[in-house]
């Protein structure tokens, strides 16, 4: 497929091509998720345009699969701490040069999807995932490529690039477990969480 | 190396070998990290108790690398949320079968780090990264394997498996994008999250 006329290419993602990507993302994340492969062009789209930084970090505004294309796709992952989850509830992304907080946020412009109903569906939630049309959200996603993308330069918060320095390891006297005491003589999960029943 | 007699083994983390998996970590995460290598005979650990089963989640109650070992070594991932973070802050983590809850967790038995001075110095923050001596980090990492782990079976609470229906999306007022609407008419970030500047 030719570049097309505003610059945007649909048949790569990143250095892959959009069917070694979609092998690529269900060796990762195990199966086939739409919004992993939508995920595949917002993370092309930021990367494309801060190619020329170095260092890279990357933000994630939502919880969901979206994490995975750009633990994939850039040496950003959620335990190295080069992703943050910062949950606005958008899908959507950023990618901004670490120090200076210099970057591009791209996310899904609503207004476009009139052109794409199955993709709609998908994101507005407007069918159950069994009534879905996998195939036709497919090749729908395919076609749209980065078409249904908003794509803008952000400049990120100091709060979020500043790294917090971590807290004395104590060792919690009710588990016997070491964690970052921050005044208290017991972890968080001693203080009550209810994790193991 | 063969089996200790106690049955566990420090020659293979999952299927790879001890240095194949440290150019996995490198690959993935990036640079080479010693909680990803302790974190790696955790997994495994975790792992061989539960290789009977078929659908295994898990749970990292820490925000660190420890993520990262478990994103390699097993089908869950923060992104298909079989990964589910609980930070309690300590280094530890659980699998368990999806549907009981049945599983096996792993922590740090800091009672016995005194043999593995340069562990316990890690582990509890007494040198700052640059004091540590890397070489012999490494070395008792690989010469402890298991042997600092405390490995006990744990009932996950079914709070934490208990999937939440997702809230109807829509259109927020403000920004124009999809978000999962909670009864307000702006997203998250349009709430006033300190997000770009």
């Amino acid at each position: 497929m030719p570049d097309r006329q505003d610059g945007m290419q649909t048949d790569t993602i990143c250095q892959y091509s959009v069917d070694q990507y979609i092998d690529k993302l269900k060796a990762f994340h195990g199966n086939f998720a739409p919004g992993l492969l939508i995920g595949g062009f917002m993370v092309d789209a930021a990367a494309r345009r801060m190619a020329e930084h170095e260092f890279v970090d990357a933000i994630c505004e939502s919880d969901s699969c979206l994490l995975d294309a750009i633990q994939m796709l850039t040496p950003c992952t959620v335990g190295n701490g080069w992703l943050k989850i910062v949950n606005t509830g958008r899908f959507a992304l950023a990618l901004y040069e670490k120090r200076s907080g210099v970057g591009v946020r791209v996310g899904i412009d609503a207004s476009k999807l009139d052109r794409y109903p199955e993709i709609k569906n998908w994101l507005m939630r407007l069918k159950s995932k069994h009534e879905q049309d996998g195939a036709a959200l497919l090749s729908e996603i395919k076609a749209a490529g980065p078409d249904i993308l908003s794509v803008r330069p952000v400049q990120v918060s100091a709060a979020l690039r500043t790294k917090k320095p971590g807290d004395p390891i104590g060792i919690c006297e009710s588990c016997g477990e070491a964690f970052p005491n921050n005044g208290s003589r017991l972890c968080l999960a001693c203080q009550g969480m209810d994790l193991y029943g």
